[in-house]
């Protein structure tokens, strides 16, 4: 498989004779098996110049059959160390992903006395920034479907709903069109003042601005949208904080570009808000990578070097957030192309209560 | 408050000095805040004989007021070095959950040189095995809204769907009631011989039987049945197979009491079924914990010698498959309570294609 072949390259690059890849996206993404999250012992060794070798329960190998060179499988009457031990017999130096989970990374230190467990330098996920055009059409798809949503949502009478009530009518939704949601944030009023504030039993109030965070993924793919929906009359300074937060939204756009560090992105929304007197206001980075997970690097966070490439997929999404009184967010997803920026989200910006 | 007491009692015991809970459910548990997962550090140390300290990003300090007796926050600018090495100044050996992902795990070893890293040796884990009666309350509910969705799904016409549309449809229908679905398992005719095959898109074959796994969280608390939807006419073979797999949950739940192994249990189904001819289609545990996670201890499985215990609850679920012809299983969740076990779920055990 290319991925394979591509992560031997890197891992080539980066010194890694042996990697472990736990069930997990990174696995989904090197062999196209999503794996279920359950607790028993399941992974890929990748070796650089080695043959592939997966563990596996047992009940699971019908369903995994041909995506490693050999199978060792195990049932609840043996238990996984014996097969974990012969999958490690001839390496020293584990490398594993940073989303093994610590039980599973003491039973690897237990398989075999005197490994060396390390963690992996991004091998997996170097591969997993740089999206292919298959990748980039699911997250297109995952957009677009946020993209409708959002309109959706203003034409709803919120006034039958409380944020947990919309919350569920969002999720609903998605799952009518297809994809599974994430589960969405939905703040009326003051309560968007806490910027990851998931939505409670307050009923929506229809004079107040009401901010909504959602997406579902398309083959697995994300999509990551925030809109506010404003009443008819918005107070001034409600106005003209928004208006300052899309101005910030169309600075970081403006400087996108590949071999830019991410942490100018940052710096470019945050000047337009603390140039406003809203500095202190945004409290939270201005986005992250969107692929297999909600969160992935790329991180557009002051102080992160590492530059943007073609083939990133991010969100851009500055917000401030006054504490008691109200908050404000704008986010889209972005893919970082040969040819600049491409905004994958393309819901109006100013949208209205219906 | 009284978890966290209750957890520094546990400790004791257990000679653990210090235990660091990241966000999780375990911290969900002890705090009653869900924790937003992201990647950003976030956590709480626990000290037998000291004060609680919280690291968190500042942007979520408001939501976290009270649950520590201090706080060390970070931003993006000052990053969480700083905090988590000023929380483990006084630490020498730190346990940390079998959650904690392996990226924090090396942040913690990075934060303070020499500090020495272990598993916790089940100090939250055994608090969360015994559920109270809040949790159990909690738990009933869930079960009632699956046995609820169980009854429906058996009055749907199955001709419209496919098994990705039905799963869809039944996430739908769980969030129209209130609470949040896991993702369901659908599986028409041979497609059950997998046990974790979750649905692809198949159109749902009306005289097939129809193998149905779900459930949904009320207050964080999840449910888990399984039942296998039968044509009005089904082959003998399948009949007498879908008997055997009814008795070993007979068997099974025949055995619970107080101080039984968790493994009597599963050898208790398993004979059933082997004395049947089958043993060798019954290829996974009888059982798991059900709480704040879908799976969590106690594990039902061969060689488990802990002792259920007043409190437990979990599911069994026997099952057999038959590669490429079909699958069965038949799934409740069980509390073990004073006066025996109650099963939480009462949908019956012979459901009918609408």
């Amino acid at each position: 498989m290319d991925r394979m072949n591509r992560l031997r390259d890197v891992m080539g690059e980066r010194g890694v004779e042996h990697l472990w890849v736990e069930a997990s996206v990174g696995f989904h993404y090197l062999t196209g098996h999503k794996p279920i999250s359950v607790e028993r012992t399941m992974g890929l060794l990748v070796s650089r110049a080695g043959r592939t070798k997966l563990v596996t329960p047992a009940m699971h190998a019908e369903e995994l059959v041909g995506i490693a060179d050999e199978v060792f499988d195990w049932t609840d009457s043996t238990g996984p160390e014996t097969a974990t031990a012969a999958v490690l017999e001839d390496v020293d130096v584990l490398h594993v992903q940073g989303s093994l989970l610590a039980s599973a990374w003491y039973a690897l230190a237990d398989a075999k006395p005197g490994l060396r467990l390390a963690l992996d330098p991004g091998c997996v996920a170097s591969l997993r920034e740089h999206k292919d055009s298959h990748e980039l059409e699911a997250l297109r798809s995952a957009a677009a479907l946020a993209d409708e949503t959002a309109l959706w949502i203003a034409t709803l009478d919120v006034t039958t709903h409380t944020e947990r009530s919309l919350r569920g009518a969002i999720q609903a939704r998605f799952l009518g069109l297809g994809p599974m949601p994430w589960e969405p944030l939905v703040a009326t009023g003051a309560n968007a003042s806490m910027p990851h504030y998931e939505g409670g039993d307050s009923p929506i109030a229809p004079d107040r601005p009401l901010l909504c965070d959602f997406g579902a993924a398309t083959d697995g793919y994300w999509s990551d949208i925030t809109r506010v929906f404003f009443p008819q009359s918005t107070a001034p300074e409600v106005e003209r904080a928004y208006e300052t937060v899309c101005a910030a939204y169309d600075a970081a756009l403006a400087v996108l570009a590949p071999g830019v560090p991410c942490g100018e992105v940052d710096a470019a929304a945050r000047k337009v808000i603390t140039d406003a007197g809203m500095g202190d206001a945004f409290i939270h980075r201005t986005g992250h990578g969107v692929g297999l997970e909600i969160h992935e690097p790329p991180y557009l966070h002051g102080g992160n070097e590492s530059p943007l490439e073609v083939g990133h997929v991010f969100s851009i999404e500055p917000g401030v957030y006054f504490p008691g009184r109200f908050g404000l967010r704008f986010e889209n997803v972005i893919y970082m192309g040969d040819n600049g920026a491409e905004e994958l989200n393309r819901a109006p910006r100013m949208l209205r209560l219906g």
